[in-house]
């Protein structure tokens, strides 16, 4: 049984509000050249006051010396098993988000290429010569307006260069589907495939292809090189089933950034327009604190700190949560858990396996003797070291919305 | 998916260096007689400047209670999940195992007895009277000679005589399979079976036992008692995939004992002649440095110390390793872990299920707040309680050897 199917089959309703505050790669290394982390290191009256009536742990994102992405990172910390294929992310959804667009339940994206075929419109270059990016933009701004005056029936475009010769194509509409086949045929020689539904669901998406496809070709006729476009790697949010069929909970998102909007909606999370500051942030939650039962709170600069190996920008960027917390617990949640996706150690400029420091703060909650939110604290937590996928059920638990397993 | 699987798909190479070093059974009890495990009471300078910069932890050989075999201890410590069937190691190569035999990928092995038969072939006794070891002993040299005058088409011969009247058979040669049904036919008052090839693979292995049986019964025809040879149990290494096709390292066992170097050929690794002291170990692994990506180190007399419920021999075995580790240390590996593949208390003079402490030093191990290399100490690391076959990922992972997972 998936661990989400045990937390559905208990779940009941209650009056409560959960939030889960992601702070992204914010778990760190000490080291001979890095005694203290920056957890350790930042001035954190309010987290430090907070943690001395909470419970302290660890979350493994994925297992014992696993790095995840950001997508398995916050899709364990939603409930869902990282490892389940069902959760895995399509090639083409990845690129779409991480080059920032906004990707939605339902939207189908593909990889693309711009490419060039000879007169009899076979392909001589799958390439296209690997054309400059500056190049694929101007194209992109091409066939953006030749699909304006002719869209494809039933689905919007939304296009987005990328670096060379790719570009991101995303279809928004009702009833598409992914299982489109590539139109790359993967060798030079012959002409691109036609896109073919390889399932009669897909069958409106894939004409909506052809039509786009030969739109692009007529726009794009006159270039010396871009003449043609190659798709491939078809592909939607994994269609997992949403937070609130599951746990009944009304699920808000406040993140800043595509990757985690589109994470978060590939889990049926309503995206809320939010700015990228953790004030920001924490007001917004506070703004439509009626609306929702479970609200993702988002905060992304100890992640991009941690990369750029900047120790300092990464204890401010703490600090300033640490500033903020007050609005959000004025809000009055009633579990709060402050924990991240992964950790990203500054040494290492990278995201990493190392275990996540984990807070939960609730009347349930046990007070173990922890006085800081910091990795060593956290291992000498009450919560012990759990994999962040099961991080929902105790969420659950301490809100009061899990029943008693069993007589 | 099996755990190594994830970890295959994601491993990489690299320029690295990973030390295993397995003292054997080292993890011990605190009661209140034995006020202070062996690891607690050794005096070890070396390896306690070593946990001072290094993560501590955990490992739990098979499950909570769960005692291991020295098999399923090592598999684990290797990445199989013990609990696998594929890494389930048949009787025979556990016999052959146990009797110090070496024991190679490919090799097929069966329990022998030696039985009596009456004039009609008929036996009337499976165990031919129990015969002293002396005996078996003696029976087993008459075969042994027997068998090199005439020795079976396309398989080498080993023998070994056991306790009473039992005898260890390897075959070794090229195309030998362990599909062979018994020739021990469970009861008396029929002759010995003939052997049978349960799966056309072991054609040729059963033709060999048929020829070699036939060579052993005119060979012991005039024996009062023990005229007759059953066998059972025909097995061979489990067919694990190698770790070299695994996560694409060079691995190297270090091993002074048939039983490891036999479970080590399993996982594919190149058994490298080596001594039983730790300096020994250690020097041999020096020597072969540039040779291997993994070396898997071990070191025994922890472990028969424990059995043998002798604390002070404990205590100094341990001393011995801490002596010798500044050579181990000089070689600079990037990844060394230090652990044992299960405890063996010595108030319990048994192998048991209580988790072994485990230290890994790298450039990115969380240096916690761990200043000996002891249970209590290893309770309290940052590495937590993990199950062993999770180490691998670990160690990989400080290796730089792993990609992250997903994006």
């Amino acid at each position: 049984m998936k661990h989400y199917e045990l937390l559905r089959r208990l779940a009941r309703p209650a009056e409560t509000k959960i939030v889960l505050l992601v702070l992204d790669g914010v778990g760190d290394l000490r080291t001979a050249e890095q005694p203290q982390t920056p957890l350790a290191r930042a001035a954190t009256p309010n987290l430090d006051a907070l943690a001395a009536r909470s419970s302290l742990g660890r979350i493994v994102p994925v297992a014992p010396g696993i790095t995840p992405g950001s997508g398995p990172g916050h899709l364990a910390l939603f409930g869902y098993d990282p490892l389940d294929p069902e959760a895995d992310i399509g090639r083409g959804v990845l690129e779409a988000l991480g080059a920032d667009m906004e990707v939605r339940r339902g939207d189908v994206v593909a990889r693309g290429n711009y490419a060039t075929a000879d007169d009899g419109g076979r392909l001589t270059d799958r390439r296209a010569g690997r054309i400059p990016t500056a190049e694929s933009e101007r194209l992109t701004g091409v066939l953006r307006e030749a699909l304006a005056e002719d869209p494809p029936p039933g689905a919007e475009v939304v296009l987005r260069h990328g670096e060379g010769h790719r570009f991101v194509l995303l279809l928004r509409g009702e009833g598409l589907a992914a299982e489109v086949a590539d139109t790359d045929p993967q060798r030079e020689g012959v002409p691109p495939l036609q896109a073919e539904a390889t399932d009669p669901r897909a069958e409106t998406t894939a004409r909506a292809v052809r039509h786009l496809v030969s739109v692009a070709e007529r726009a794009l006729a006159a270039e010396p090189r871009a003449n043609r476009v190659l798709l491939r790697g078809f592909s939607s949010l994994p269609h997992l089933p949403s937070m609130t069929g599951l746990y009944g909970l009304r699920c808000g998102a406040f993140a800043g950034y595509p990757l985690y909007r589109g994470v978060a909606a590939a889990c049926g999370m309503e995206l809320v327009p939010c700015g990228k500051q953790p004030e920001e942030t924490f007001a917004a939650a506070a703004g439509r604190w009626p609306d929702f039962d479970y609200l993702f709170l988002h905060v992304k600069k100890a992640d991009m700190a941690g990369e750029d190996g900047d120790f300092e920008a990464k204890v401010e960027a703490i600090e300033a949560v640490d500033r903020a917390l007050p609005r959000l617990l004025e809000a009055g949640p009633d579990v709060l858990a402050i924990t991240g996706d992964h950790s990203t150690p500054v040494p290492m400029r990278l995201h990493s396996w190392h275990p996540v420091p984990l807070l939960i703060a609730a009347a349930t909650a046990y007070a173990d003797r922890t006085t800081a939110f910091d990795e060593d604290h956290a291992t000498a937590g009450h919560l012990g070291t759990i994999p962040s996928h099961h991080l929902m059920g105790l969420l659950l638990a301490h809100a009061g919305r899990l029943a008693k397993y069993g007589a």
